[in-house]
């Protein structure tokens, strides 16, 4: 570790120090407190209280404590967060923080402090419907995604991307052992209700589900479609009804499309089930629903951006002497195939959410342990026919199909 | 251009001024040639007459000059050639010419003169049966590809190979281009045998062909499987009935392992085809059945490394409360798409041999404007159908029905 941890007294003069931050916060006396969650990074909120400005201030900590005990990880993840925001800014400005300042030699990020706005997960619980959070969200992965596909990028310039973000070797080593690799197999790591043993432990030996489950591990380590997010649940969303925007972007890489789509759709799902036990039907299938209409608008937005976009499929003159439908069915095609993964990534992390480290607020607050194992039983059981018939489940009419079939 | 481009004066200069040349041509006269086709390299041979000591030593030139006429190609693809021909010599290194030398500054490579051994495309116009290439070649691609997936490789060797390769965008454009794009539209370096006008503009309106034809280009920039030779044609291979050796690889890239194992398959097909119509029906024969074999020969091998394998994959751990299905369910569906991507990629690669700039040996030498025609013609109609069908054609067996049908 080569570069100084902040506190909160440090900070304030960073802060102070710091002419794009200083000039956001305006002349004053500065006062700062620390609000992370202390497993991964420190994230300052400085205010300014003689005018009352203010601005988030996130550095990464060079160890990763939520593994049980603390175990080192390169404070490097941040210059991934941090070149992926200012994509993100440049990309889609009205869906992410506005950033201020970055600095990868400090390993910091100085972004405007979302007052107003809360993490979904914890609207979730208060039953907050979000209306807009499908359109705005799906704003963000079909845009984010085509801008750095082959449709949206030239070949030099992918390259460079893939360069900037080949190296987030740790982060993307901890989806494939905590997303696809731990949760399945008996490992110290692992967590769940006892009253659950039983499913946990078929999960454990369930051949087709543990073979689909690398396949899917393999999709996720070798398809280099574009640059993700890599972490886009519900915690990594911070709204209000009005609108929406996307933090933590730490995982960025360059991968399947689907995973980013996977992640929106499977923690919709899983807050629907905890939601209806909890006694919320009404808003369990507003969250369902909600997550159909992610696929859907995904489908139909990214459609739109392949069939007006150029790149290096889409050429007008290459497709000259055709009628539409060979660029259609292509487009049909790759849109397909990330549904389907999304399918199968969105499994994936549901089923993990039950049985390995890493549980979700909104199930893990059910108090009752009978309710709760109720929930995390229903869970693994759509999220182990989603991994398995993750290949044919290609439309949110599919998806839904699947769950009403299991109730 | 910052480096001094050889000649035969000064070649011999720096022949006698490197030690590691030095030390292989021995103490006396060095003379030497140049044998290079002058499209893309220089490759000169540097005897020793005293002692008849002998290399090889190619440096790239910073144009290429085979599409019409010169146009600017960076003297860098000697890096990737170089990186990856000193992989192949640790991972293969009875396959590769031993490497005496290598220079990233001076983009030279200083090889083994393989003096008993022909380009393989040569020997295929002479009729010579190679027993053991079906065996070599297949070794070839199965040990570098497994070596370099994620059952061989841990992720941060990986990401390392991903870095070295990835600045290879100007050949692996080249590829985009005039692999999988141009021949199929009208563009100014394709030409073709006046005679088959009518096959050439059916595909340019062939709209099932095309959309296939750019969906396997999704695939070969997309798909990061393992460490790609790029350009394994049967041009890249230098033999005699007792050894094969691979060279040439400056287009070595991160890509779908169908595209060597396709590249291989295609140009078999494409010289069993010129073959028979030069009246040589019983080598013809021997050539078509070759490319099956290395279908299978590749499935089989690549099938025991995955089996026997580990990386991200296979540990023991994650299986053990299985049978062995679920790993073998994997490898199966892993080597099922390289084998049907090998098909796609092959029709490719046939079909842009009579329609693109580069054209093949074994049928342009066939001087009889009718009986070209003839070929070029039954090659078109086996690829177009093994584009449009690849999906489908995952086994020799299918892929051996599939041109019954077209007889």
């Amino acid at each position: 570790m080569n570069y100084e941890v902040l506190n909160i007294n440090s900070v304030i003069e960073y802060a102070a120090g710091t002419p794009q931050i200083s000039a956001i916060l305006g002349n004053g006396d500065y006062t700062a407190k620390e609000v992370g969650d202390g497993n991964l990074n420190l994230v300052f909120i400085v205010d300014n209280l003689s005018n009352g400005a203010s601005v988030v201030i996130k550095q990464a900590l060079p160890y990763l404590r939520c593994v049980g005990e603390s175990f080192p990880l390169g404070e490097q993840r941040m210059l991934f967060e941090i070149r992926s925001m200012l994509f993100y800014e440049r990309s889609v400005p009205a869906l992410v923080p506005q950033i201020y300042h970055s600095d990868e030699a400090k390993y910091t990020l100085v972004m405007r402090n979302l007052s107003e706005h809360i993490i979904m997960r914890k609207g979730i619980l208060e039953c907050v419907k979000y209306p807009k959070f499908a359109d705005e969200i799906t704003d963000f992965i079909a845009k984010t995604t085509f801008a750095t596909s082959v449709f949206g990028m030239d070949s030099g310039k992918r390259t460079k991307l893939t360069e900037e973000f080949a190296q987030n070797t740790e982060l993307r080593k901890l989806t494939e052992d905590f997303v696809f690799t731990f949760p399945y197999m008996e490992n110290e790591t692992n967590r769940h209700n006892p009253l659950i043993e039983a499913a946990a432990k078929a999960i454990k030996s369930d051949t087709q589900f543990k073979a689909k489950a690398m396949e899917l591990k393999y999709i996720f380590m070798t398809k280099a479609e574009a640059l993700l997010h890599g972490d886009l649940h519900t915690g990594s969303v911070m709204l209000n009804e009005r609108e929406s925007f996307v933090i933590d972007s730490e995982f960025a890489f360059v991968g399947p499309i689907g995973f980013d789509l996977g992640a929106v759709v499977g923690n919709l799902l899983m807050a629907s089930i905890a939601m209806d036990a909890r006694g919320k039907a009404e808003y369990a299938a507003w969250l369902e629903s909600t997550a159909f209409e992610v696929m859907d608008k995904f489908a139909a937005k990214f459609e739109a951006l392949l069939l007006n976009g150029g790149g290096a499929m889409y050429g007008e003159e290459y497709w000259a002497n055709t009628d539409k439908s060979g660029k259609n069915a292509l487009a049909q095609k790759i849109i397909r195939d990330i549904l389907s993964e999304s399918i199968g990534f969105a499994g994936c992390k549901m089923a993990r959410r039950q049985l390995g480290v890493a549980h979700i607020l909104e199930i893990d607050g059910v108090e009752d342990d009978g309710l709760r194992a109720q929930v995390e039983t229903k869970v693994l059981g759509i999220a182990r026919e989603m991994v398995v018939r993750y290949g044919e489940i290609d439309s949110s009419q599919k998806l839904k199909q699947l769950i009403t079939d299991m109730r």
